[in-house]
């Protein structure tokens, strides 16, 4: 137990809570192309809860159902995982996640069946319709269901705000924004979470990448915009810069004046251990990190940038920063060719130029 | 050079100025033991020239004069690093640093001897008149010439303020603050370098560590509350968490409309020599980083707090906490035994009264 309690004014009873949500077991899982085993899941998620983490996330990177060659097959399965991770709780709620399209109805009632606490749904950010179904499923089978939009800094404060109304609509019980690419600087945090706070009742939730080296700054931003809840990882173990790192955020939230409930030294612990056990290096901010993170680009499109960059002779910060422009989104990889062609046809051009 | 020039309101010719100031190959130099070598220093100061990086400081960690076996024996002499770096630099000033007690005016007289165009002087935040005497000497040699107060958050602003206009009369053509434990969140900043910037004509700096993952954060709060001047190094290199990540704090920057003058895809190009050429691995954040930057410590403690600690059976972040209440500084590392045995003391009357 932590002997540091004096953390300023976040002591005082009257603290504002801010509820910690922790996918280092899902959202972490991309650094290691989901290979963690059943003891590092073990290991970390008893570790989690000892820490009195509220909500621990574990599965596939890409949520319930998506393990395939596609998108890459996961070392243990989803029944496998929650199984592990339900057993290595005693306080901390268990969460899960759901693309739909990857995942489906039927491994909401899997998860259902392992006693998940809380089911995640993400779409993009302008398409919340494509979770109706889902939450509606999970509304009536009465699970906690919160809805995320990804991509999110490629909609409008605005548009962000009707589309979380409308899945609170649908049965929803929190939303939120992702940061998927890493975009964010503060004042654009504290823009879209003030129109989505406006918008709803239900708790607001706020998760963080690295590539600007804004994650934690920005999930204060969205703190003191109006979010009840932070993602955050163990040395913000996640793919390319990681995640919003968790045990530097906690800190900095309750020396802010904000109460998270959790323990400091164990939470360090926690993290100490997913450091030797799930990974071979925290997450850094690389040069490409930087470029899709000014771009704005889905960072699942950096090894076929870097291959058809140099294969066509053109700088791939070009290309990234031109599908940028496009508003490229997963699913139009196409995209990539055809920026890069263009750019080497725009060379060739000047070149023959001068 | 980059086609991305499309970076927002920093494109407009009344952008206001920041200028990068890069002590890579110094304060980068504490990561590696000081053991840089000519072929080291001359592929990274070449390359940050090529990216019109405006000041690039050379040296030992500690500065002219310092490299001994108390602090640690750099590679190459002051004499060797100084002629390599003038050598490689076309357009980039160089700058030197120096601790009064470590480096003399001696020391001085061989940076003007290599033509140094910047020499900095730093002091413990409340120690500014241990530098007159050298500030004064580089005024009659007609050097440019900084002074920075280490340890800063250990003052007040009001404190800091009054000690930088201290520094101007003595001669300092800039003033400004380092945060060495990492210990800042942007308030605090905002706070500092506003009372400074009331107090003081010469341009003002700031220099970040990350201890907090606020590095790039708070240099960005620095800048909106008026300095002229951001330190920052590529991949952030430097000692534990490391400092503001140059090549990811320009492009924010320029982002929010200010205007540096580095070519980005040059800056990413010479980040990425320093990550190949300069470090094993990138600096990241770690348990023992986050505690002595919530405890406001002298990262220079760590090893030896981590030894006495478990020679002792406590816990090395109680000591940490315990040597931030004190505020201890370096010279005092005497504390760390008493603050230990003081801990083991509690421990066991603790124990035996269970």
């Amino acid at each position: 137990m932590s002997r540091n309690t004096d953390t300023g004014p976040g002591d005082t009873t009257t603290a504002k809570s801010v509820q910690i949500h922790d996918p280092t077991l899902r959202d972490g899982h991309h650094a290691v192309r989901h290979q963690l085993s059943s003891r590092q899941l073990r290991a970390y998620a008893a570790a989690a809860d000892a820490a009195a983490v509220p909500v621990v996330e574990v599965g596939h990177g890409n949520g319930l159902g998506a393990s395939s060659l596609q998108v890459g097959q996961a070392r243990c399965s989803d029944d496998e995982m929650l199984s592990v991770v339900r057993e290595a709780l005693r306080s901390s709620r268990m969460g899960v996640f759901m693309l739909p399209g990857w995942g489906t109805v039927e491994d909401l009632r899997k998860a259902i069946s392992h006693q998940a606490d809380l089911v995640r749904i993400g779409t993009h950010c302008t398409e919340g319709n494509l979770a109706e179904r889902h939450l509606g499923f999970l509304r009536e089978a009465g699970v906690d269901a919160h809805a995320v939009l990804l991509m999110s800094h490629m909609a409008s404060a605005g548009r962000l705000a009707e589309e979380c109304a409308r899945l609170v609509g649908y049965g929803a019980t929190g939303v939120g924004i992702l940061d998927s690419s890493g975009h964010y600087l503060p004042a654009d945090v504290t823009e879209r979470i003030g129109a989505i706070r406006a918008a709803v009742t239900v708790p607001v939730l706020f998760h963080g990448h690295n590539n600007l080296g804004m994650a934690v700054a920005n999930s204060i931003a969205a703190v003191e915009a109006g979010v009840d809840i932070v993602d955050a990882c163990a040395r913000g173990f996640g793919a390319g810069a990681g995640n919003t790192q968790l045990e530097v955020v906690v800190p900095v939230l309750e020396r802010m004046g904000y109460s998270t409930g959790i323990d400091l030294y164990r939470l360090l612990d926690a993290a100490d251990i997913a450091a030797t056990e799930l990974m071979d290096a925290p997450p850094s901010i690389d040069s490409v990190g930087i470029v899709s993170g000014l771009a704005g680009v889905f960072s699942g499109f950096k090894t076929r940038v870097l291959d058809i960059s140099q294969r066509e002779g053109v700088d791939p910060r070009d290309v990234f920063f031109e599908l940028g422009r496009l508003q490229a989104v997963a699913g139009q990889e196409d995209l990539i060719v055809d920026v890069a062609l263009n750019l080497r046809a725009t060379d060739e051009r000047t070149a023959s130029h001068v």
